[in-house]
């Protein structure tokens, strides 16, 4: 059974191939700008854990698919990934000027430039996966399935939905479970059971897998965020009631603001179990999720 | 024959049907908050001519194609083209206020939405071609290939690639011919080329064909452009030298800029012999085509 760090590898080696991602003496595919390039490959290769993209891949293997024919499906959910960080670390939304220790887009490459390299990094998602389904038109009606399974976890009732809701809950001081639910639906989750959804078209799964893995994708979505809160306010400091009061300070709607540590430990558990049922679809077969699901739970960072 | 009048009708019709740019209460694509999609209609309604998606439809019905099956396609070019509409003028590109004499975006909606309208209209886009592609299995292969036309035309090395380069010279003050052809083929151009080659993707058009409505598509974007900077400076004020004087200020790129007035004149005249030259590939059927192009070189608007 392949690992996290396995898949991650097969995502980043072929995320380096992909001609809009290289360097300017690579770049193969008409004409476009090194400096375009350059700042869409500086986010790419910022170095993240590769955990949707390495998920769609798990999924099609589980399912029995062609992992190679999904690898460039897997490689442009990398892609929304970043360019949805690069716009949510503008300076007008989140106006962060560090991510994973480096600076960000626009810090390095101006604002203008970071607003384009996520448009980049977004259409290219695109462009990457037709390219690659219509190398394959025996399978074109597959792949058209998979394709809208992505969009619609990127776009405008998914991941971008989230976004707006964030921002909106973010400037009126909204702060509602709701709105958090909302929010993690959309932000967060949405990106996991989209790519998963994906995969099982790219497999010509049936209904009911298709519906296990989206009840899984959005277990643990929502616990990969639970847990991110959580260690928002562990990790970083003892005295929790002066962090929580920091958070709720700055109007950052959490798990954590809203359910209290002891409830969002409460909603992990919930979810956990969710998850694993989930997996109950695939007996034998769901190692790599139950693993994955497993490691979210304990992790320290 | 149908006017662009006609086609520009229809695509408004059916904008105000595509249930992410309608009113709250219409909403019927899950769960996409009021904000985004009152943000994204705010542009899509400004009132363009729909140029673009009317070119897309007229050849369609110019090869034969069902016009209304292509009808999802022209709307995500109009999408497309106002969402590089609403990021070109953010802030962190050109500053833009007012467009069409309206607040642009941003001031009605501030930065992070209007970011996340442009994004949101992107990648609605896809989602509208991918339903209307997956509503016809029959026909995936052709709709894949007419998808990944425009993807192409909006994308990394298209009008993106533009948009990074024409801010990119603005900023480094470069005003080489070479660069000014790279820009104004990518910003303009493209958008027109690509919708084009599209129409052709979804009528199974033939090679030949692809490559004159290419060429058409070229000549006419870049003569769109040519005459646009020539009104800028014949239509606003007599006297040329001290409006020439102050683009050259601002740093702004034009073909008068680079040509002169004269010499722009000319390159109208090539291109318009150029496009008309393309449209002998359809003989009796291209008679929208040939007077549109006519109407843009004696356009005073």
């Amino acid at each position: 059974m392949k690992t996290l760090k396995d898949y991650a590898g097969i995502v980043n080696r072929r995320l380096e191939e992909i001609p809009a991602v290289v360097e300017e003496n690579r770049c193969v595919i008409g004409e476009m700008p090194w400096l375009l390039s350059q700042s869409m490959r500086y986010s790419v290769s910022a170095g993240g854990k590769r955990l949707r993209p390495s998920m769609l891949l798990a999924a099609v293997e589980m399912l029995g698919g062609d992992v190679n024919a999904a690898l460039d499906f897997a490689c442009a959910v990398e892609m929304i990934h970043t360019y949805s960080l690069i716009h949510d670390d503008l300076p007008g939304m989140d106006n962060d000027t560090l991510r994973r220790g480096r600076p960000t887009n626009h810090v390095v490459f101006g604002e203008g430039q970071a607003i384009l390299a996520g448009d980049g990094l977004l259409n290219c998602a695109f462009e990457t996966m037709l390219a690659a389904a219509c190398a394959r038109p025996e399978r074109a009606a597959d792949s058209l399935l998979a394709i809208r399974e992505i969009a619609t976890g990127a776009g405008v009732t998914g991941m971008i939905a989230g976004q707006v809701m964030d921002l909106y809950c973010e400037h009126n001081r909204v702060s509602t479970p709701e709105a958090l639910d909302y929010i993690q639906y959309g932000k967060t989750a949405c990106m996991f059971i989209y790519p998963l959804r994906a995969a099982a078209r790219l497999c010509g799964a049936d209904e009911a897998d298709l519906a296990a893995l989206t009840e899984y994708g959005r277990a643990f979505g929502l616990l990969f965020q639970a847990t991110d809160d959580l260690l928002d306010v562990v990790g970083t400091q003892d005295d929790m009631g002066k962090t929580l009061g920091k958070d709720a300070e700055s109007g950052k709607l959490t798990c954590v603001s809203a359910y209290g540590i002891d409830g969002t430990r409460a909603l992990v558990e919930r979810l956990h179990r969710q998850a694993l049922d989930a997996l109950g679809r695939f007996p034998g077969r769901a190692g790599f999720f139950a693993d994955l699901v497993d490691s979210m739970v304990n992790r320290t960072k």
